[in-house]
């Protein structure tokens, strides 16, 4: 008789599951949450709603998520100024889903994706898992700044001729943003690739910084992944979005699996974009947090990552999973990504920070 | 520069996306849905228990969704007599996604997985669209019933020796049961093959069908799924469920995307699995409804397949695409399976069934 351990796809064998420790500490600022609760006024907004769907629940949902679609559609006209339409807009639960639907549609067995490495790790795992080949490529790691360089990115992208490429911008853990000359370049370099820019953290850009969603017309194969889970404060509903042509969202119906977004999903993330001005009102104050963060880390001596995001990717520490640990003994945890001599942290409250910078600095 | 057409995968260029019709019509009755709406008791339960979570949703879900488990394995033991586990139960977004966990896990390319047609038409989508080839193995159409016997699927499976099998029990589009005794031998055929019963529709059973959850216990290969969007009426949550070895839902957790469930689904399948016996009231009446559609359609001299679901597969139609329409300009939309002069059509309310037996009538 096999064991199970010997059925399982030979790739997934020893495999540990993708996961940051879900531990009840003072001070979590390991995943990039929000550390601000969502509005009362949403509160009450998504329990009305939800009670006036829920008698409805016997039935399917609209498949088609017109509603939401709409409402994300009009966020993201709003936000860049671009003519994005209604039918330019896929969502599933949370933008791990909408990206599993490019791999699906676009990747598969005898496919390659290429990303740029460090970068948001779901990304070869998402293309792994649906049985594309990936592709570690290379940043400038001597920068300090991890940043992409438009030649070495274009040169890569010639040398594997993939049919995926997945830049991140800001980028996770590394927290900058990717200059869109940089985007044009990896996308003209392939006459075939399907490029995904994942825009995760893209509000908390600093200013001047433009979003990808200005490339989409007239270029079929590009596609901007977003989410509800950041800005938004968003994380426990689930829900990610992407814009691309018309002509890409449609193919994705071919491998989402039918009513894949519930009725609730639906009616509690339109509650949210209804209220967007409400549920994006920390942001700035959480942009100010971060600058805190990088300056305050700077001060101690540190090397932290200037940061587009809510985070902080920080350098300098002789052995990260010690400090890590270090950090967990007095209820602070953050997140060891796998870059030596680094930790990523999230901006909370300013409260949290000032935490986060104290233990830091009895550590040091 | 390619087409995106060009650029799909292969084997998705020129196919049409799954799913019935949505459409608006005064009977609905192709979808196998419960025509009964979740009763007030529960809405309120919904309300009062997502207005809780709602400020929280700026973090994370539980990932293990610990406390839907715990109730699921509770609904399990109680309804089955089985000593079933909350670490044996495992749920996703539908039970589309608990199925395309298995197929991620354990198919793949290079892998093969059997079914036998017609069964539910998912089952080949989500093999296929996860890059496992399919094998439409055969029933027993000659009985009328599309039986399943054991030696024919003995047989089959001993040929094409697959890593995954699917069995459909009360089988999706016919209706019938299978015998525990075609599932032991079928498992018993193979060394190798994860065996999934599908039992989605399985309360509404009739007397003395026994589910499979019955013959977990030292069989690690063997899992069943089941779902909340029949016998609960709860199709617009999408929360699908499966059992099996602890060991096996273990191994699902390499394929799942972090956090696959919200906050939401999960408080939301809660409330409902706390109500259970309200949840599932009207599942007497719709096994009574179900009867009285089958004697119905007999009467017309029509060929119903006797049913253990909320449907009924019907025979003796000289052309079902026709009959459709024709229903469908009487305001009832039943389901076109693709089995030539079979239409398979969902036990609504009593007056939905009497709207469904008089359009019939007027059509013959």
């Amino acid at each position: 008789m096999s064991t199970l351990q010997e059925l399982v796809r030979p790739e997934l064998r020893g495999q540990t599951p993708y996961g940051a420790p879900q531990l009840d500490v003072a001070v979590a600022v390991n995943t990039n949450e929000s550390s601000y609760p969502v509005p009362q006024v949403v509160v009450d907004q998504i329990a009305r709603d939800v009670a006036e769907v829920a008698a409805s629940l016997n039935r399917y949902p609209d498949r088609e998520f017109t509603r939401l679609r709409t409402l994300l559609a009009g966020y993201l006209v709003r936000t860049t100024g671009e003519p994005v339409t209604p039918e330019q807009v896929w969502a599933a639960n949370g933008s791990n889903e909408v990206l599993q639907h490019i791999v699906q549609a676009f990747g598969g067995a005898g496919r390659t994706a290429l990303g740029f490495t460090p970068s948001y790790s779901m990304h070869p795992l998402i293309s792994e898992r649906n049985g594309t080949t990936w592709v570690d490529g290379l940043r400038d790691a001597d920068s300090g700044r991890f940043d992409l360089d438009g030649d070495l990115a274009v040169e890569q992208v010639r040398r594997h001729d993939p049919e995926l490429i997945f830049v991140c911008s800001p980028n996770n853990p590394t927290g900058t943003s990717l200059d869109l000359d940089v985007v044009l370049r990896v996308y003209d370099a392939s006459d075939r690739a399907v490029v995904v820019v994942d825009e995760a953290y893209t509000e908390f850009s600093r200013a001047g910084t433009q979003s990808a969603v200005s490339l989409l017309p007239g270029r079929d194969r590009l596609v901007v992944s977003r989410t509800m889970s950041k800005a938004f404060a968003f994380a426990g509903a689930r829900l990610g979005y992407l814009a691309a042509a018309a002509e890409f969202t449609d193919l994705l119906r071919l491998v989402r699996l039918p009513y894949h977004l519930s009725t609730v999903t639906q009616a509690v993330a339109c509650a949210a974009l209804e209220h967007t001005d409400t549920m994006l009102a920390m942001v700035e104050q959480i942009k100010v947090t971060r600058d805190e963060l990088v300056a305050g880390c700077a001060a101690l001596g540190l090397q932290p990552v200037p940061s587009d995001a809510n985070f902080v990717l920080v350098g300098g520490f002789d052995d990260a999973a010690a400090t890590w640990q270090a950090l967990l003994d007095r209820g602070v945890l953050v997140r060891d990504v796998g870059i030596p001599h680094h930790l990523r942290i999230s901006a909370g409250t300013p409260e949290e920070n000032d935490a986060v910078l104290r233990a830091l600095k009895e550590i040091a």
